[in-house]
Formats: C-alpha cells, sequence, structure tokens
C-alpha cells in the first residue's frame, strides 16, 4: 500500500499526511514533484512520524508514482464529468483491501487547492470520494489521507480498540443476596414500601442488569447498605 | 450535535478541528478552558471554516460544556483501567446518531499531548476510541475530530458521494450487434478462428458487461470495427 501526494505545496501538509499515514499503520509515502520537499515544516508536522518522511520518494511524474501498482485509487470530491468508476472512500477501501491480495495498491491525492485534475484522475482506476458537507466539502489534505487511512485500517480488520478491563463477574446468589438487602433495606428506610415494591426493584434489577455487575461491585454495594443498616439500627439498640 | 475540546494547547489545532467539524457538516463548538483563543493562528487554520470560531463558546469546565447534552462520548485512544462502556467510534457515532433524537450528543477531545484525564473520561456516558496503529496512535486532534466527525456523518445516512455522469445505455440489440460485428471483424483480422471463438469474445462480452456499455461507445467501438473492416476490405477491391 502505498500514498501518492500529487504536486502537493505545503511541506507542512506532507509531514501532516506522513503523521495520519503512520497512525493507521501505512509507511510507504510517494511524492510527485512537491513544491518543498524535505523541508523543517514537513518534519515538524510529522511529529513522531518522520521515519515515514525519511523513506519517501519524490518522483517526477504520477506514471512514475503509479508504477507496478495493482490497483490505483484517487481521491476527489468534485465530481468529475469523465470518471469511470466512483466508490464512496469506504467501499473504494473495502476493494483496496481486496485488491492488495494481489499486489500494490495506490492511493492519490492532489493539490491542496484543487485536488487531482482530470487528467490525473483518468490515471486511476478507482474514483473514490469522501461523504462531505456540500456547503463546505474542504478537507485538509492530511485530514483526507486521515479519513482514507483510517478506512483502509478498518477494512483491513485492524479495527480492534481497547477494552474495557473486566474484573470478576457477579454470580446468580450474589446478586440476588444484593437485591434482597436492598429490598430490605430500602424498606427499612421507609424508601420502599415492602407491600408496593413494584416500581424501584424492577427498576434497580434493569439497571443492574444491563451494567452486568461485577462481584467487586456487590460487595461494595451491600457496604453501603449495611452501612444504611448500622444507621437505621443503630440509634435504636443506644 | 456539539464537539467540546478539553484544555487545548495550541490554536491552530482549534481551528483546524473547526475545518474539520465544517467539512462534515458539525456547527458548534465548546472549548473549555483553551490556552489560546480566540488567535489569528485559529482563524489561519480553520480556512473558510472561521464561522464555526466565532459561534464557539468558551467555559471554564467541562460540566458546563456538557450542561444539557443527553449523550456525551469521550475520545480516548489509551486504555484506562476503569473505562465503562468503550466503543469503537463507528459503533459510537451510530449511538450517537440513534440518541440525538432523544436531545443533544457532546463529543468530547482532550489535550493534544494526554487527551481526557481518567475524570473527564468517567464523566462521559461512552468512551470512544480510533482503531490505530498500536505502535503510533498519536493522532494530531484535529484529525481525530475529523475521523469521528467523518463516521458521524456516514452514520447519519449523509454518506452520498457525487456520482460519475452515465449517459444513455446501450440496448441489449445494440449490444448483441456490437459482439457480432466484433466476432466477424476478429476473425476477418485474423484475429479470432471462427470455429474456435471460446475465449476470446466471452472475455470481450464479460469486459463490456462489468463495464455497463452505453450506446455512445457502443458506437465508437463499431466505428472502430468499421474503420477496420474497411482496411481489411479495401486492399482487395483495389
Amino acid at each position: 500500500m502505498r500514498v501518492v501526494l500529487v504536486h502537493t505545496s505545503h511541506p507542512g501538509n506532507i509531514g501532516a499526511a506522513a503523521r495520519a499515514m503512520l497512525t493507521m499503520g501505512l509507511e510507504r509515502l510517494v511524492l510527485v514533484a512537491p513544491r518543498r520537499f524535505p523541508d523543517p515544516e514537513a518534519d515538524a508536522r510529522a511529529s513522531g512520524a518522520t521515519a515515514v518522511l525519511a523513506g519517501a520518494q519524490v518522483v517526477e511524474s504520477l506514471d512514475a508514482a503509479l508504477s507496478g501498482a495493482a490497483l490505483t485509487i484517487g481521491l476527489s470530491a468534485r465530481p468529475r464529468e469523465f470518471a469511470g468508476q466512483v466508490l464512496s472512500v469506504r467501499a473504494a477501501a473495502e476493494r483496496a483491501v481486496a485488491g492488495a491480495t494481489h499486489g500494490d495498491v495506490a492511493l492519490v491525492f492532489g493539490t491542496e487547492m484543487s485536488g487531482l485534475s482530470n487528467d490525473e484522475l483518468a490515471r486511476c482506476a478507482v474514483v473514490a470520494s469522501i461523504p462531505a458537507n456540500p456547503g463546505y466539502a474542504s478537507l485538509n489534505l492530511a485530514a483526507a489521507v486521515q479519513v482514507a487511512a483510517y478506512e483502509l485500517r478498518v477494512a483491513a480488520g485492524q479495527d480492534g480498540v481497547w477494552a474495557a478491563r473486566r474484573f470478576a463477574p457477579a454470580t446468580h446468589d450474589e446478586i440476588e443476596g444484593l437485591h434482597a438487602h436492598a429490598a430490605h433495606t430500602l424498606a427499612a428506610m421507609r424508601f420502599l414500601d415492602p407491600a408496593m415494591p413494584k416500581r424501584l426493584m424492577p427498576r434497580l434489577r434493569r439497571l443492574f442488569a444491563r451494567a452486568g455487575l461485577e462481584r467487586e461491585e456487590v460487595n461494595i454495594l451491600r457496604g453501603v447498605l449495611a452501612r444504611i443498616d448500622e444507621l437505621i439500627d443503630g440509634p435504636r439498640r443506644r
């Protein structure tokens, strides 16, 4: 998978694009006749992704940049009269992931001001478009690279995100013990009429069921209830 | 739908975030104690989205920023021990679109250096994470806003992209006329053995079927074939 940036004007955008690529695991960058590169501004905006810039290949023509690619996908925000196949960036990413098994895929981005020209798009097998606000579809170049690279990562099935840590779940008996304790304490608090527990207890059950109680949480809640019990019983005993 | 940026350090990132929002049709920005705002750098990076900055609300606390929100979604790249529900940004966007029918949704982003704190995330109903390269998950703040806003737009069903212009399709008869003509001409060229058309014609049919031929294209192709016919027949007649 290679990302091709054509005639980029601002080196900061090249750096930001490199950063966007690396966050999604893409490392191969090809620059077609950039106005200024290498450049300190590119390095600054690349943040920790300077290795992508160091490995970037600079070529003179789009054809050189696309050499050897089995699938070429050009990004375009504006409708073009003679575009062949136009896909959403999500559908194009799915196609790219399928295509990557048969050879290298190139993702091609045009200039900041006007995107890819008609001639450049005609060299791409697929035109991909990022859904956007019709009144203001002006994604920054690196932002467009970020969205496309993100969709590639999701399409490749590398979309795992960290999961919340789970602790030991409460058993059925522990949960029923909690409910019984709560019903008793709430009644003792005169918060719950033991003859009419119709609304409150079912709502508590529903809440805890959705949460999926952990053992430690049951212990904490029972601790709270026990403390309430003490507060209620205590004065009577003294 | 509101976007909340908490303790943002660099005004350029606020501007770039505003631009990212507007490209996806989001306009309401709330800033919790930004270090510098308003600022010319924010305006510059906002490009055409300065109206989002002009309308931004500056508040002193996250609670003030979340006031009135029916669903709060905090973005976090790093696992947190005590996070409740963690969703991918895509799943969170689907939830947000469902939630938006019941009240306002807040999308919350932390600082450039360390994201949202544990306390801040604990104030969010849902924690959302953007799938990323585990070795370099450092999305720029505005890039994270871009991806989340993009997913919201797709989830809202506003993901239409421009379609390639279509011209009048060829009829079945026109397409069959083309195939018959091609078979005749290719045989005349001695390119196709009329007794053994097994591979070439089916492949051509497959290619044209995938393309979905238009009437004008059939006319062009038949023009080419007719010209070949002339070249073959011409010398014999003279």
